[in-house]
């Protein structure tokens, strides 16, 4: 692919799955294509180059509304996560996270609030561990 | 209450309703006090006093996690509608609640994301009628 | 249907309806026989014969935890009103109504009770109405 | 718009909304323009261009399955009745539908397929109006 | 039981759950018997002897709408797992299921789909060591 | 802490905790305080001071509503079992909340009923190697 053609829109929304989530992002959605091409694609080009590349909410607002709704829906323990996760890479902290699972407790009630708080834990473990600090 | 006393922590929670809902929402807190005090009272003081009013996360972020939340949940329409309406309060433009809608569609669905939508129009025209412009 | 004749289950779970909810109770489920006469049926049969007929659970649990359940999943609006007024007629006070709401706020969150406590109104002013009382 | 021209994406999804839903379908879409047109885009392109004009699945099982989806999750009143009304329109009998409701009750609990049951009573009236039957 | 008397009601539930889910459901129910021996009986007498033989909806119309609600309520991630194995019993293919996962994208969201397809993945890998294939 | 000096909110808040799940549930709020020490302090002081010692409902009824509640939301596995340990140690019988894990079926359908049997079975079994009986 030159550097004069334009990206695809799956290569628009690979790109922005690799700057919210990193190449493990990319590599998770790529192995959907064994089973389910047709959703890495609508991954790709519709929630990531359509909708999340949008200009209307910034990354950080993106990511909180994210993590309170899958703490709120709590069907989706391994996508909460990795949404974690992504929040910490575009810029939220520890604390914004921790405040934001605190007051989940007053609209999903203390149970949602605290797998919130466990989901977080783990995501900052494994980011110490990864980094080496202790 | 004189100028020497402290406000109560229901007071402060009450304060805490006023700024992000106007007198309208201490009205139907203290709708409350005929059936149910004891809920008046822990909105006020758990809610307001104690979560909400903490200073970890800002005002706007807070009411975007809580309307994707309620978006999710979809159990509960008037509070919906509350919280929209605070978000503007607070400081959201209209353009950030339908993006926010928008982005619910990736993660509860279209149908959670249309819903999200009608509540928005029946809240941006109720302001509307409210101020007088057309 | 002499007086010699063994009830058929249908009978005994219209019973058991009549005993939960009163005629009404037993109109609204014979009214699904133009539409659906098999859920008609499986009500009758299973959900009333057969469960809530069983000796292991009180009545007055028994509705105490389908008003829980309903509140919680939140999407079943008329059926909460239907159980709140059957708890109170399996001898469920309001007080105990009103405290199981106040209840749901620690564990599917403030929405969901003040959507209880909405109910649990309408049906304590029902029943007010219908007794003349003011 | 000449003869000659390919149907953009969003006419065709417009198209599948129209074989699904009917004119009714194409200005409820529409009429999301004035307030989220992201949204009416992406359910005429993403929602019906895209995926539910697959072939893997045929229109029947897909309106089926989407009825349950809604069904099941209790949130969207208005979406239900589309859906069921759409069904009709892909072929199903309103038999199938009640006998769906009826399988709800095992999976979604006995409150869940009575709302189901009451959308499709509500829908066959429409229809039946509609055609001046009695 | 000589070969002149009627199966039970029991029974025939037991048959249609060998058919559904092969020796395993009936195992799987049968495993109920030591500590909730009613839930067992409902099983098969209401759920598979009453309700899913019933002649309305083909077997493999039930199974995905049972899929569908599933996935979407997310709270039942074994018996998703039964069910995706159910429908390939009852005839649905691979590529079925798989489109299913896509389609609840639209309605149920991303996180949802993905969890389906993961647990589809896990069905369809089982499958193949139980065959020896590869 | 003399014996002059009234508990603080928080230490009313433990020892109901204590009172509900023993020492272990402590432990397990205790152990928030490194990373989100305001909801450790919210389940004590909101959770368990303010809401789950009034005196409207025995602790019984309470529990058996909280299990109600996790079992129809179905998102919190590990809440769902500390909450059957709880319901035994308030005075609940096995045969009970089998019973109302039975009765969940009616509401929110099998599968939420086979989870919470699940789940009963798990916590019957702990407690049973607890005490060294087989």
């Amino acid at each position: 692919m030159g550097n004069l053609t334009e990206p695809t829109k799956y290569q628009r929304g690979l790109a922005k799955i690799r700057e919210a989530h990193g190449e493990s992002g990319v590599a998770t959605v790529e192995a959907l294509n064994d089973i389910a091409p047709a959703l890495a694609q609508f991954i790709a080009e519709f929630a990531y180059a359509d909708v999340i590349s949008r200009p209307g909410l910034d990354m950080k607002t993106r990511e909180m509304a994210t993590v309170a709704t899958l703490v709120a829906l709590g069907n989706a323990a391994p996508q909460l996560k990795i949404h974690i996760h992504c929040a910490l890479n575009v810029g939220c902290t520890h604390q914004e996270i921790i405040e934001l699972m605190v007051h989940m407790a007053v609209y999903a009630g203390f149970p949602a609030a605290l797998n919130g708080i466990a989901a977080a834990r783990d995501v900052f473990n494994e980011n110490r561990s990864n980094t080496g600090a202790g």
